[in-house]
């Protein structure tokens, strides 16, 4: 695991270096064409469509410039006015573009070797499965579905079909996570006792038919879709699975949003080692910090967990870590094992994805019922 | 409240350059001679005697000094050499000097003015109402006592006695907490949603035989020694009373110390203006840290609730406010208004004190039975 973490982090280091390179060096990329700049025709790059065009797609769009091994190939849309926009902004070429009816058809196109889907939460599982069926590898935004049985029937779903199944889990490839990872794992202020970390964002505009507030498309409210890093940060930096869990719903200040998800939650994980995680997603107000104390010292993110940049500090001292592209860094860091036809390290698979839904639905029923939650 | 709130911040700024003239000029005050600095044989001087001579009360004595209205007049300690040693020390009087034999005899001694209760919790009830019957003015360290009905005893009994009761707030009178106070009060960011405020040390060489872990001397664990500050700035920061509270026992780390009394705990209360606070209390890690998320902007200090000196910020930038002697600060704040002949305002009186310790009871009782508890 120390090897593996240690080799990890090299490799990021050596992909920002990357990315600072290509900032520093706009006159070269602009000597080459389009095409062969986002490297359509180059088949060491890893051929990726997009499934669903929000607002998180345009944001993986524009990163595609920042990677060295990912292409956007196509797209995937139920909005035809997307697709027209889309294909002049992306040129991507018609035989790559489709909707939610044609999708199956991608099983014939070789041009896509994966599907990174994005759409609402609740269209996770769908779209995984139809992928894999396609014979496509697949990135997951999280949280990966609504439940672990159904995270453990997309997992078996693409082992059968021969493909990978990764989760979107930018942080994993984070300068500034991967360190509080090292901190909290390797002990270097000792046993990890108290983590404090929360997300949130003040969504006072919030339309309210907005995906985010239906059940059915979100599975949750901020714990589904804000709470799962805080849930991320408390598993790796600690390195091991919450024993128990217990939670409250916060109070509700817009009724009137609020009728199908929570409006904010709290909620404790208590770990084997002794160590517990404390934590806050809300949609009312802005909060975005990660803290740990351990028994010789403490180190913290703030902000957290948001697109960055990020400020760090430690007992010893402030981070300096260099600011990177976190979606390119992502998708670059999963295409490159699955180019060299290697396996997904399991912390960006669809295995992690299942944990985290484990600890999701345990915090969610400790929230409902008031008890503590034993996690097996 | 806000005009009150303001004259209380511009006399603690008036303070706070007053203590900074001190110490620039220490060539004019060795002038003066011991009794004089001390003030004993000004009148216009508060005559405070400390009661219990622990590793506070001694930072209590150090910060006479720093102070304009008050004067360290006599001690009551349970053990001889404490009195031979602070005798020398601080140049108290033989007759100013008592054991908890003879305390009651205080009444027969018009050099005293004030008894300041620096004992363990458990002590706190029995020599206010001591004090009290003694005629003598009190200030008790929080928390004030086990139980809210245990306060309003020695609330009354100060009452019937004609002496006032203050309770030992010190960040009451510090620039930073009235920064805050009013940043919350008068919703500067709008109203405050969300509050997370934690404080813990990592006390690993705790003697066994420590107050702190017994129940009968302590009250509790952290809760009652910490977790007090939290529930404090907590309700200062908002301005209102929680209606409910829940509350969760953290992880034993160490069995052999913690068979009284917990080691962690972590709770939240919820307020009818629909803000909530997040708070851990801890002897297993060190934490200290405020943060406050409002409708339109965050306020926060890191340190926080320690004896500082503290750092904060808001969306508005860094604050800068001057390092003072919270004690020092404390003690004239109380001084000036008992030599006025005023009453004390109160958030400083034992209305206050009985207030938290509502709110601590509270937090127990959900802890215990893993239920929301509500506030009348």
């Amino acid at each position: 695991m120390t090897q593996q973490h240690k080799s990890r982090r090299s490799f990021v280091k050596n992909l920002s270096l990357g990315i600072g390179s290509t900032a520093i060096l706009p006159v070269l990329s602009s000597f080459q064409d389009l095409n062969e700049k986002i490297g359509r025709t180059d088949r060491k790059k890893l051929n990726i469509a997009l499934c669903g065009l929000g607002r998180y797609a345009t944001l993986l769009a524009r990163s595609f410039v920042d990677t060295e091994y990912c292409n956007l190939a196509g797209i995937i849309t139920g909005t035809p006015s997307k697709a027209v926009d889309w294909k002049r902004r992306y040129a991507i070429p018609d035989a790559n573009i489709y909707d939610y009816g044609n999708f199956d058809t991608l099983k014939d196109n070789p041009d896509i070797d994966l599907v990174y889907v994005v759409l609402p939460n609740g269209m996770h599982k769908e779209f995984t499965l139809r992928a894999a069926a396609a014979g496509k590898h697949v990135i997951v935004e999280k949280p990966m579905a609504f439940t672990e049985k159904d995270c453990e029937e997309m997992i078996t779903a693409c082992q059968k079909a021969g493909v990978q199944l990764a989760v979107g889990y930018r942080l994993h490839y984070e300068p500034n996570h991967l360190e509080i990872k090292r901190l909290g794992q390797r002990k270097v202020f000792g046993q990890v006792r108290l983590i404090e970390v929360s997300l949130g964002y003040s969504i006072d505009d919030i339309d309210p038919n907005d995906w985010h507030l239906k059940k059915n498309l979100s599975g949750g409210g901020p714990l589904m879709n804000l709470g799962v890093y805080c849930v991320q940060a408390s598993r790796y930096v600690l390195g091991e699975e919450p024993i128990a869990a217990t939670a409250q719903f916060g109070p509700v200040t817009k009724p009137e949003l609020y009728t199908e998800v929570e409006e904010s939650i709290t909620w404790q994980l208590y770990f084997a080692s002794g160590a517990m995680a404390t934590s806050t997603s809300t949609n009312s107000s802005g909060v975005d910090r990660f803290f740990a104390s351990a028994e010789k010292g403490f180190f913290e993110l703030s902000p957290a967990v948001s697109y960055g940049p990020f400020r760090g500090r430690s007992s010893h001292g402030e981070f300096d870590f260099p600011v990177i592209n976190q979606q390119a860094a992502q998708m670059d860091g999963i295409a490159k094992v699955i180019l060299a036809g290697k396996q997904l390290p399991e912390h960006i698979s669809g295995i992690e994805g299942k944990k985290d839904m484990k600890v999701l639905e345990a915090i969610y029923t400790a929230a409902e019922t008031g008890k503590k939650i034993f996690l097996s």
